[in-house]
């Protein structure tokens, strides 16, 4: 049967649901998947780990710029990362979304084939046992993830010590870059940049480096921004965490470009913010007792103390807050 | 420091967290509780059960009938009670509130005494572990709730065979008896009936009686309707549920005043109707082999077939949906 055009209201809660859970693979770790009133999920120990984390449109995303697959996609990934900064490995998730009623069954469809692309592009082994689909003024996406610490010691925000190096794994800035690339006036300037803007829509989170990785003292995602959440692993740890603007170069060399077609268009942004203060790369901010393997980037050092400091400079610990912005 | 009458977006993220969290009790199961990137819970065994449920303002609730603590209670009862009619015993809850920016912080710290309460009256052996809060235009509360089946084999729909006594745990009727006394122009109407509006606010599931509970061969909370319900049971064990009027009589009987009252103010309420087609008691619906234990009511038997049938008529699967009402 073809529900082609048709809104959710119009079709109903359990046609909702079957044609949403026909895009996502069915579930080989979940004993008992979607359509009880719960999964059962087994494990290789009695531990799991769990994490919730929530999109509400016109406060974290629009959907002028982002498509159902793509807030699909960033749903899975958000919350896969925050598994991962436990060290563990994702296995389930759940997916609760609220959506106006006229929402058309075909953008449901599409976001939930983003949900199953995240997984399949990030971390296979995980899957979505279950969800719950209601209707509101506006789009809520709240997703609940679990992970397998596999026998492993969880990896906490606290776990840092002076000595230790601070790392970073993954991109840093490019999902801000992306968003103000996006926001400009200019509507074509988001084209000339698609993996800035990529990354805005569908963070690549590099989760299969962090879990498990030897010798990581702490942990956490970066998701509101390098300095914000380098505050919070800081007073964790109860440490002060030395960053070198050096190291971060790399980061803002890439972004460089993208500022200039921005100030050439009137809109004047500084590539060193994007990397400090922009959230949303759901990157790995990281410390080791040790050199850290490949694919971690020094880019500062543990120290007694508090805070965190950049080039010797107290750094403001500004960011994303999902009360007041 | 007292932020008495602040609103959520004037205190920020970091000291709602703080003050909701304030008067959550601090976890016991939990190795690792709120504060990091995730949770960590340790089961008696590597199997958990999960699930999730989302209530939406002006849709599942209103703020001129349910307090903070009430809705706060009443999303701990309806996910506890999916955890325990799988048969598993309640562990972890993590909670997704969305909240108009204007919300006092007061209204969360009430939301928060609500999740509590409920904990403490209905299974105190359950915490909450994490949560997220963020803003929007109306409120969503998204619960995932978690339990240990501490062994035993998950309790499905799916399980009743020809033979089996269909029965019920808990209330049917009282949690819509009690909606509609709230929304009678009489607003005096709703204090006469204490028991039934505070089902409705605050449902109770008699949780401990059907967990671990010997003998049940299919079990789903009843959230929707008894018929809806009944016909889920049904097509899930691929079975005919044959349901006994006279058996729902005692439902019946304890709402007729309430009809009555109603009925003289002009609103014509059947307490069959109630019983039949009305939701949010989360009551349990269960299929025995043999003579159930004590606390439950046998209502029918399950026969060769398909559908519900009430005294050998069919009986249309009439209840609540989340799309189109």
């Amino acid at each position: 049967m073809s529900y082609q055009g048709q809104s959710i209201s119009e079709v109903g809660e359990s046609i909702a649901l079957k044609e949403t859970v026909r895009h996502l693979r069915p579930a080989n770790r979940a004993e008992v998947g979607s359509g009880d009133d719960a999964a059962v999920i087994r494990h290789a120990e009695p531990r799991f780990v769990i994490t919730t984390d929530t999109m509400v449109e016109g406060k974290d995303f629009r959907l002028d710029i982002s498509s159902g697959a793509d807030l699909g996609y960033k749903a899975v990934a958000s919350n896969l990362a925050d598994v991962a900064a436990m060290g563990a490995t994702p296995t389930a998730l759940v997916v609760a979304v609220v959506l106006p009623p006229a929402t058309k069954l075909s953008w449901l469809e599409d976001f939930a084939k983003g949900l199953q692309l995240a997984i399949d592009e990030l971390c296979p082994s995980a899957e979505v046992v279950g969800g719950d689909i209601a209707t509101g003024d506006q789009i809520v996406i709240a997703v609940t993830a679990t992970g397998d610490l596999e026998g492993r010691e969880a990896v906490l925000r606290s776990g840092a010590t002076p000595g230790d190096l601070v790392c970073v794994a993954g991109t840093l800035g490019k999902a801000a870059a992306g968003l103000d690339l996006m926001l400009s006036p200019d509507s074509s300037l988001a084209a000339s940049y698609p993996e800035l803007v990529g990354i805005q829509l569908r963070p690549q989170p590099p989760l299969e480096l962090v879990i498990a990785s030897d010798g990581i003292t702490a942990m956490m995602d970066i998701s509101d921004s390098l300095a914000l959440d380098s505050s919070r692993l800081a007073s964790a740890s109860d440490v002060k965490l030395e960053l070198d603007s050096k190291s971060l170069l790399g980061y803002q060399a890439v972004l460089e470009q993208a500022a200039q077609s921005l100030s050439s268009r009137g809109t004047e942004r500084s590539p060193m913010d994007w990397v400090l203060f922009g959230g949303e790369d759901h990157s790995f901010l990281t410390t080791f007792r040790s050199t850290p393997p490949k694919g971690f980037k020094q880019i500062g050092i543990v120290s007694p103390g508090s805070g965190v400091y950049l080039d010797g400079e107290p750094l403001e610990p500004r960011g994303w807050d999902s009360l007041s912005n």
